[in-house]
């Protein structure tokens, strides 16, 4: 592999390591499992599904991959809070929709070259690209990696202590 | 800036605004808030910024940048979970240590050509490395840089409730 397509290699796997472990987590956990809050009056861990499914799915039209697989999700686990009294989504549903839109991400992400890699987004204007072309897909490949990390971090709080 | 440039920039920022946003959260707070716990029974601020400040200090050896700076922090807040009765550092101690780290880090980080980004970090043999190129050390600066994301995650839930 030349240099750019290892730095590439690299950015891959982070997300598919922390996209792994968080679908590994989740998919572990009974439906009632899944109403605990993080923390005390916190997210609750299927809100937090839904949610990183939603975001990702929000990468789709993003990237310019294509349209959302599931719009639906966003005004529940993206626009309100938890609670919020919206459309509620059972674990099958959300580990449906979660498993179509990673895989639409990936075979996007396995393909591109690096140049596709550091083309500019859809929501950055090519007058704004010019004068700020870190706006570009690799930075919100990074930067979703790290909101995975983050909530990461959270659902793992309602682990039993070792 | 040419493309493997403009990768390494990505992950360059993603870095920094991990550090940034951790560095200010923490910054905000007094000795008597950093005793907080992320939940409870679950590891105190006061731990975790001190093990973030040791994890970072761990990548000079291992980037191959030079020895750690604070081999102190280690015992406590990385080989030790919380409240292990170990050695007790104040806040301006950890403040100090890991605005050091941090300098020093970024130092090195900001001179790396792309060729050194992709070389083997330390703790790869050179055979293991022809097998696994992918040990490299942008490789370690995209896992830190989830592995500040998680604890951040963590962190953010002791905030008020907005």
């Amino acid at each position: 592999m030349i240099v750019e397509e290892q730095l590439i290699d690299a950015a891959l796997r982070s997300w598919k390591s922390n996209a792994d472990r968080t679908e590994k987590f989740f998919h572990a956990l009974s439906e009632e499992q899944l109403q605990q809050e993080v923390a005390p009056g916190r997210n609750r861990l299927l809100y937090l599904w839904g949610h990183l499914a939603s975001v990702s799915d929000g990468m789709l039209p993003l990237l310019g991959i294509g349209p959302r697989l599931h719009p639906e999700l966003e005004a529940t686990f993206v626009t309100n809070p938890d609670r919020s009294g919206t459309t509620l989504f059972t674990a099958s549903a959300i580990k449906q929709a979660a498993a179509e839109i990673d895989r639409e991400l990936w075979s996007a992400f396995t393909k591109w070259t690096a140049t596709e890699w550091i083309a500019k987004h859809t929501a950055v204007s090519d007058e704004d690209f010019v004068r700020e072309p870190h706006r570009n897909r690799f930075s919100v490949l990074l930067s979703r990696t790290a909101h995975m990390a983050f909530h990461y971090g959270q659902v793992v709080l309602t682990k039993p202590r070792e």
